[in-house]
């Protein structure tokens, strides 16, 4: 194996795949006594660890990953833990995970070893088995995650299946992410609490217990990936439904202050909670007479939340509105950029 | 959702991402009656059908797959049938997959169409089900395909598990990719049995049982995705062996005919079944007194096979050998290019 550490300057491309396979194995080898294929054959076997298990699948572009404040150990950290999110947000406990990566050869090997050990401590904080993965070559650097779960809920929460007079409860704090899209990185990079709120996204794995004990009562959950209004309105707009927003969710305190002195300062806030990406909270949509008993559950684990409205029936399917007037929905779009959804 | 077939040129970058996800779900919705979360949601759940389950993982950047004879249909299949042959050869069967997709927004949704029918044809060929998955942008476009598979072996054979005088066989017909990488894609392109050998790669299932039924006899099997030689390179240097080749697997007579005027045809021949990739024959380390058993079994389910040479102690580990000199091993490296092995 390269002496890494002497060598960290050196590029992808003089190194080689089975090398840089060797040192992805020799960072992320949380073997369990139970499997019999060692990682770095060409699958791993496991056994099923609940009743029902869970299966899920998120990628992206590192261009889209790496703010300017983000080092490739958070890079690889937020490529994995959307994943993860999507376990919680259907009740799941995330068990393994494969990782694939396409990286560019003029990539240096410092800093492969750093995406590596992101992955790692990722995965380790989360207790999720690192199974494999392909190492690829790309000029336009990608990661891919799949992970494997387990959940005792016979019923995981779907995305589409909220009813009129549900409110809606969303765990996580929001408002940093909101002024990145918002305000634009380079306002964002000005603000240190934005930049820590941003740099490693920690869904909290409570949520998902909660989730799995009460999943008869839950119409629909949804991890909040693509900014807070994007999921609702989507959830909204699956369901038929539209959605009323009393008041903001938990947001930074910071946010408050940043918004004092502009126009309207309630507007200012509730824009930046809703836009954003990458919370990671959940939101769901719970009949109002099992809201009590699920939030106590929340307060019981420790899992923030606030109940911040209603979807309704009546307005056009997937509108959101707040003060009686509509909340227009920008979400990104990998293929058209920044795009307004209705 | 876009009337594809009037919009064929359309380019992705005009369409939008949740379109695209919409026709991807039209084209890929094998929704089984126990799964309770549909297509389109942020995970999906499936009950263990098998006592043992086996995940893998792999992917490609499409500039790789794509041959000149290879329609974005063929690319589709190409890129997911890697991971179907991963399972085989470790003894499961592929049950559920997730595919993401990193492509260029000026990609047609005519080709879109055609790639996302590919993936539907080898998922329905094997029948594995689509579990879902994730759409990326990428100016370097690829594919990533995680699947969860079951087995009954309770060892499933590992790569590296060959013993001294295990027997190599080696399943599938050889000879067709050699020709593209030994000989040149253009010159590859003159012969129609070359671009219909490699067009649409098909592992057999059946190796899968037999795998699966004599797993305590098996010391190692490694698919061959990369070429038999880096194949069988990996499998003796994982075990401290070398390897002896003493004849040729199967391969296509075309081959013979092809190599029939060249300086040395044996030569010519077995370099072109070594030399290659994306076969997904399987290679067995099988000690001798049960080579005739499974063979047995490999007859009674159709797989064609030859026990090609043998796992040597002597010799440098990983050197392979015929007529009593080394052969080179040269595989693709993502980041080196054409790299021999050692």
């Amino acid at each position: 194996m390269v002496a890494e550490l002497a060598a960290r300057d050196k590029k992808l491309a003089g190194i080689g795949e089975d090398e840089l396979v060797e040192i992805i194995l020799k960072y992320l080898d949380p073997s369990k006594p139970y499997e019999h294929l060692p990682p770095g054959d060409d699958a791993r076997d496991f056994l099923p660890r609940g009743p029902k298990q869970v299966f899920s699948s998120d990628a992206y572009s590192f261009s889209s990953l790496k703010l300017p404040w983000r080092t490739w150990r958070d890079a690889g950290w937020a490529g994995v833990v959307g994943c993860i999110s999507d376990h919680f947000s259907k009740g799941s406990i995330p068990d393994i995970a494969m990782v694939s990566l396409g990286l560019s050869p003029s990539m240096s090997l410092g800093d492969f070893v750093e995406l590596i050990e992101g992955i790692r401590e990722v995965l380790t904080y989360y207790r999720v088995v690192y199974g494999g993965g392909d190492l690829n070559s790309s000029s336009d650097p990608w990661i891919s995650a799949s992970i494997v779960g387990f959940t005792t809920a016979k019923k995981p929460p779907r995305r589409y299946g909220a009813r009129p007079g549900d409110k809606i409860v969303v765990t996580g704090k929001y408002g940093a992410m909101g002024i990145v899209s918002i305000d634009g990185v380079e306002e964002a990079s000005r603000y240190k609490w934005v930049v820590e709120a941003t740099r490693r996204p920690k869904p909290q794995v409570e949520t998902s217990i909660v989730i799995a004990a009460h999943y008869r009562w839950i119409d629909a959950s949804m991890d909040v990936s693509d900014g807070l209004s994007y999921t609702i309105h989507l959830m909204a707009k699956g369901s038929g439904l539209s959605a009323r927003i009393d008041s903001p969710p938990l947001h930074y305190e910071e946010l408050d202050e940043f918004c004092r002195d502009k126009k309207d300062p309630k507007r200012c806030v509730i824009e930046r909670c809703l836009a954003g990406g990458e919370e990671y909270g959940v939101v769901l949509a719970l009949p109002e007479k099992y809201v009590g008993e699920v939030t106590s559950y929340m307060d019981m684990y420790g899992v923030s939340y606030k109940v911040i409205g209603e979807f309704i029936d009546g307005g056009e399917p997937g509108k959101i509105y707040w003060r009686g007037r509509e909340i227009s929905v920008v979400g990104w779009d990998q293929f058209r950029g920044w795009s307004s959804h209705s």
